[in-house]
């Protein structure tokens, strides 16, 4: 009975911090991502964010192996591939931006600095400029990574500026160790202070990727999933595949009538010219 | 992964303004009502929330009426009875008052006045605080019904004034045309405003009734269903029954990983010595 | 340093509860009220909210002592006449719908029921129509009067019906014992939840006037103070008129940088056409 | 009529970022921070928050430099001196814990990393526990700078590891570019966050200083004020002194009813011993 947009699921298979010791399941290669993509579309995701790795599976922003990744992917099903621009911490603005030329249809965009763990997620604002027009010149949906409230306020700031244009895509990276912590309320909060028309997506680290997603799903927004933010199907049990968490996404929105967008409709919703 | 107290369940499963015409599955008899308590604790219900109707089907206070109920559903089950105090919106503090005479374990006690739909639900302090001492003295548990705001500072006035004692569990009927809306930042804000260690549920009206639950057991609150607050199973088609919204109530619980009290559980929960 | 509309101040000056002997400088008589008008207006106040008392002191809705205090006050100054259809608690329909056949600028519209104290604030959707069809009838610019969050609702419902007509004024009463306390979580709630566009203004009962005038002052709000809301001018020190409560909040609005809206700039602003 | 602590106003009279050509009363050398302190203590102020500057203007965390401003000051008055280790965002960890070797009774603890400008202020997790191990040591009451929600997490993660000792006291710094803006809703949302028992005051960035001062004085909380975070009297007019921004603060606390504290009177509401 919720009465809104069909619902967008996007699945973050890999990431750039988890490692297989801790996930066997873990999809590494391109083979092995583009074969995880491809079960995350058939259960229901629309969306694919992807890391790079290299054969190692250190995280690597390598121009040739997001490539792979993309056309692996792209030669089994239409789901959205939606490249990482924030790599890991400790790539450079030179490092991260790659991926964008390979013209994907959407790409992150992380509008501002965090503690990130032990860690800092160092996004300046020219980091962010740079990134911005990229995607703007390229015509590539940018999906804003907000991990703080004043993210949503650089946002606007280059809405001002010509840089981003709106209508804009939010995701709440929410639960993060040194950011905005998961709850009800911090969501609330961050809804409203986006602006009217906008859409927004949901990926709650750890604990809070399944209450989030709910909330999400109950308020007309949308969901991340997978991997790169918790790796357990419950308590204490590892996930099997990111597919099964997006299975249990769909038969929860199923649960409220909420009906899944199909890669298509997810271009639509976003606005996304293929 | 909702890291919580066990899911309490209450199945409102008649009121005193549905008709047999909305809802042919409507329970209305005591045989009826104790039929559908029984089914909505096997579906997983721990407390029922009861009124009482003639053979009519008109809503009366009648103290005999609420007794048939009440040990018919007894001779059941061991779920919790909870008779209405508020009754319809036309009926006397006199009638509205006598189900308290039964001593069930639980009732219902709404603590201020708003609109109700055409109507007014007139809860003045003298009644409100008549009611609450009548439950004092028989050691009955309220239900501190709020369709406002304002309504939980009453009941905190009660808490200074020694006629309620705390900790205290809340229902917020959210989504009566008249009073509160059924929003997110609605509940957010009300859950913000109980005392720390109080209780809560929410039971949403019509189109607000899955959302508000489905939030609920996300963040750890309780949860109403029945035919009181909504008929449909999914918009334009009537619920079989009350057993059935319980039972979407239970699967969504469990894929949340949130597990339902049993009528024992719930005593516990809610400090009910039997 | 408050970059807003100027702020405009209503005077509640007598209101339906307060007598002569709680606060000795009340004024009753319809000189009285009109020469606090005029000192109020001299302050700067730009609106007078006025209800009629008879001659010993009870309140009224006596047509022609609304139409006395009327000229009285709109022979001294230009301040913006708005008179009350709450009146006071017992008052009937017919009685409260008076002041609207004297075509005042503005007038109040409460667009809920709730709790007054012992009492109950009655209105009904059938009176909220009916008062505010009249005003539509006649150009009268209602100030909806929202005691609890739903009463927001109410008044949007009868946008949808064409009954009232954006942009709406509302005024926020807030610290009623039986409604909305006066926290500055409170108005922050309701300020979210009325439609972009509207303009607001902030009544605080009791101790709550201060606080809350102060908050709307810096938030860009409007304010309404006055006997009808508080008799004091600090803790245990009542205050000597109406005009002493005026004028402090120019001194603090000044201290902010806003400035004070004249009878006509508050026309303008509230879409009033003389 | 704000019945609530005694108010503490906190002069940050220098800061690391304006310059004496953007603010001619800047005071640079220790005497001018010491005789600006006492200016600030004799209008009201009981805390100086103090950043050191180099004899060419330009920021320093020099221990000499801090102890003659700290020594200047306290020939003067009793007002608590408060260092910075924040210092300016080029400075390393080294150069910014000098100023607690000289045990000063306050000291401030940024406990989170943002954007400010279009640079970076980096505070990850080994900074914080750095400086905060060695407050504690020393019996240094910290100050905890929160400029985003995740900030007090971060705080409060401390705590779980008995780095910092509860009642914690938090200054919300809103406005910086790149950061929490600074309006009532982002205010009301920080001071929701924080524990029961805590203390808080805000810093309002340029435009912001003056609302969220007042808002701050009428919710019960503290304020900050200073050429740091704001140059300008009013719009377009430079202030004449630090001391005239804390004047309008007390006159605006006078006209609430609020009282000043005085150093002694804060040092106990903020629990330091000295
Ligand atoms: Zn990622
Ligand atoms: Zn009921
Ligand atoms: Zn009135
Ligand atoms: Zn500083």
């Amino acid at each position: 009975m919720v009465d809104t947009q069909k619902l967008i699921i996007t699945a973050a298979v890999t990431g750039a911090e988890v490692t297989k010791k801790q996930q066997p399941n873990l999809p590494i290669t391109p083979d092995e991502i583009a074969e995880e993509a491809y079960r995350c579309y058939l259960s229901g995701a629309s969306i694919v964010h992807v890391h790079a790795r290299d054969p190692e599976g250190k995280p690597t922003q390598s121009l040739e192996i997001y490539r792979e990744i993309k056309e692996k992917i792209e030669a089994k099903c239409n789901i959205i591939v939606q490249p990482s621009t924030g790599g890991a911490v400790w790539h450079t603005v030179e490092e991260r931006i790659q991926p964008l030329y390979l013209n994907p249809e959407m790409a992150t965009l992380s509008t501002g600095t965090c503690n990130f763990g032990k860690d800092i997620f160092a996004n300046p604002e020219e980091y962010i400029e740079r990134f911005a027009l990229e995607m703007k010149k390229r015509g590539i949906k940018p999906e804003i990574e907000v991990f703080e409230r004043g993210m949503i306020e650089n946002a606007l700031r280059l809405v001002k500026k010509g840089i981003l244009e709106p209508p804009l895509h939010f995701d709440f990276v929410m639960g993060v160790p040194g950011a905005i912590p998961g709850n009800i309320q911090d969501l609330v909060y961050l809804v409203n202070c986006i602006p009217p028309g906008s859409t927004w997506s949901v990926a709650g680290i750890g604990r809070y990727e399944l209450p989030l997603a709910v909330h999400a799903i109950a308020m007309g927004g949308h969901v991340r999933v997978g991997f790169e933010d918790n790796i357990y199907y419950r308590k204490g049990e590892l996930a099997k595949s990111n597919a099964q968490l997006v299975e249990r996404i769909v038969r929860i929105a199923k649960e409220l009538g909420r009906e899944i967008a199909t890669p298509d409709e997810a271009r639509e919703i976003l606005g996304i010219r293929r």
